[in-house]
């Protein structure tokens, strides 16, 4: 027999409802055959609530005791689906991730997974039941104190668990019912993928199309374990699937295009043209735990250089102080901070050894009259930081510039 | 150095506002010298509501996922008391039931605790720390698994700590200041008791005067450990004593004047007068699991008795059953059932070898006209049924009878 992870989001637990439907769905899955092991987040706003409470309390957050709260989230949810499981005449155990034995770095409110140990869960499934497990925690090995596992961690939990565990296929229930070329809500003609390759779907989440997090496709990548990605809200649609080669790399350069609204754009004007400016900057951004994205040094003219860079616009307050005292410190004439830009992307395993792509991006923009602030590149992707203002537009000019609305009509079907 | 135990109910930790007052009376404590341990309830209506949630997604509610999901309640407490006094600068760590190691029977929903593993506390203690720890939870020293210890649950965790740590007192704070002699809603002139017996608690305890539950007085009898009520609402206010010898058995010989209202009233008619007849009853009651509280047979006449007894009002339906088969069997002429009755309760160690003080309050109640229908005796308690209007007019007769309202008048200080 083999085993089917399933995962499902805030959204997909919100309420009684809602965690009656997801209890249908895991029995459906056992009543097909397959070993069921499923991953519930916390209810809708619960972790954002804790949050709450905690600011309410403490000013200062203390990692170790924000671990012990937060995971009362996820260990509210599994035993509800456990006893709605039940209530539809199948077996079924919650276990927290403690309980599992999920075992992280000693590290609170980011842990990474470093082993999950299987054989509970085995003997669980070999007993009949479905499995619930809490996502997004686990223990620290050194420790054995609850951790967390930060942002993505129910699909990180989710993925680690079904390569664990040899599972056939890792599907992930969210909120919408597949990955697709674009922003639907943007751009009308935006096509559901049938697939998609990690590295596509990579590209596509670190760029703020919120389907799934990278950290879970990085690992699903890493161990080649197939992912789906579906709605729990509509189960007969099988979704996109996220595999290891994906058809559509034949057919077309550019699989998507992604808008991220997140970042604020930080320019350091009139920076002396020396070595090792850049490294002072950014490892001073560094030391304040503040994660830079795109990275633009502009030609230097007159013995100065601009240095601009992109960061979270929840780190700008920090980020302007520490860029204010490291130009008074190597003598660059100001800082100017932008909070009002938008990224926009195109993505693509099929760009790779084909020429031109990036250019044919810029043609639409400049078509559209869309000013292009920065411009970074990898090997399956190009993004550009624009004005706010021309976000969406930009996504729909670069979306029929690529004919995305033309690709795999035919796995539009529910 | 000793070991202070301090336990604060769900109503003392309903909000941010109460979570930082009970953080600064832990810390003062701390401040005063002593080492402090704290116990703490879920907040305000947390497990009814986690209850509600269980009701939506089942009807037939698991036992062992039922705990995993209540002791969330505490889990959520816990941390925020703990950062609440961080951000009063002194040192604090929370603890689950699993954490700490408190050990309990194989059995959820009310299992009972059998050991309290105490190393990791002494050692957060001599680390200077607070140590946080969850009421109400434990787990299962044969399976590991999260138990709770059902109803006054966190009482009992707080007064076993007590004992296993060799405290010096258990502080139970609550939301009534002190023990009066009764109810103060009911009899203006109720006088605080500055001290009491286990004994007396004891009795008041499981007499409907609902300040501590029985099973924490029980566990702090056994082990002669003091335990102060108190409220967190007025710190300065040191709340009653209850410890092995009161004062007050030496003054008067009744402490108080308790009235249960939670009883209905079962008489079997016309019961053949054989020997085995009371055993045939109560024991079919006792498979159901269903509590006797006072039984009454009166005397026979013309060969038939008359069995009376009171059970808890939520289960008058299962006892009405459960008669009514009896009766067909052992040839009774019939059962009624009186849920309009209540019981008032004197109780002191006092009355031990004081003859007349059932009488007087006997008297008291003729005095005032209040017909009384059951009477059972212990040696320090007398409770009397009477008619649910009455109730109260007898709560008073019987306060004044006694003089209640002018012993200790000087512990109201506050």
């Amino acid at each position: 027999m083999s085993i089917l992870v399933q995962k499902f989001g805030g959204t997909s637990v919100r309420d009684a409802e809602c965690i009656k439907r997801v209890a249908s769905i895991a029995v459906n899955a056992q009543k097909s055959g397959d070993q069921v092991v499923i991953v519930v987040s916390a209810m809708g706003d619960t972790t954002d609530n804790l949050i709450d409470l905690a600011n309410q309390v403490t000013s200062k957050r203390d990692p170790r005791e924000m671990d012990l709260l937060l995971s009362t989230g996820e260990q509210i949810s599994i035993p509800l689906v456990a006893m709605a499981i039940h209530d539809l005449g199948a077996k079924a155990i919650s276990q927290t991730g403690l309980q599992v034995g999920i075992l992280t770095e000693d590290k609170h409110g980011k842990a990474r997974i470093t082993e999950i140990k299987t054989d509970k869960i085995k003997k669980y499934l070999n007993d009949g039941n479905i499995v619930v497990i809490a996502g997004f925690q686990g223990i620290s090995s050194i420790t054995g104190e609850i951790t967390t596992l930060g942002r993505g961690g129910s699909d990180t939990t989710a993925v680690a668990l079904a390569v664990a565990l040899g599972a056939k296929r890792c599907d992930i229930y969210t909120d919408v019912d597949a990955v697709y070329t674009t922003d639907p809500e943007i751009v009308q003609e935006a096509t559901r993928l049938s697939s998609i390759s990690y590295e596509e779907m990579l590209e596509l989440a670190s760029l703020g199309a919120q389907v799934l997090h990278p950290r879970s496709v990085e690992i699903a990548k890493n161990y080649n374990m197939p992912m789906r990605v579906r709605s729990s809200f509509k189960v007969q649609d099988e979704g996109t699937l996220v595999q290891g080669v994906s058809k559509m790399e034949l057919n077309k350069p550019v699989s998507g295009v992604a808008l991220d609204e997140s970042q604020a754009r930080v320019a350091m004007i009139d920076v002396p043209d020396k070595p090792g400016i850049a490294a002072i900057v950014f490892q001073a951004l560094a030391k304040k735990n503040i994660s830079v994205d795109m990275i633009i040094q502009a030609t230097s003219h007159d013995n100065v250089n601009e240095i601009a860079f992109t960061v979270d616009k929840e780190n700008v307050e920090e980020t302007k102080q520490v860029a204010n005292e490291i130009a008074k410190e190597i003598g660059a004439k100001s800082v100017t901070i932008d909070p009002n830009i938008v990224k926009v992307s195109i993505v693509g395993a099929g760009m790779i050894g084909r020429p031109g792509i990036a250019a044919a991006m810029f043609k639409a923009l400049a078509d559209a009259s869309v000013n292009i602030q920065m411009i970074s590149t990898s090997e399956i992707k190009v993004s550009c930081v624009v004005n706010a203002k021309d976000g969406e537009k930009a996504v729909k000019v670069i979306h029929k510039a690529f004919e995305l609305d033309k690709i795999e009509r035919e796995t539009q079907k529910v």
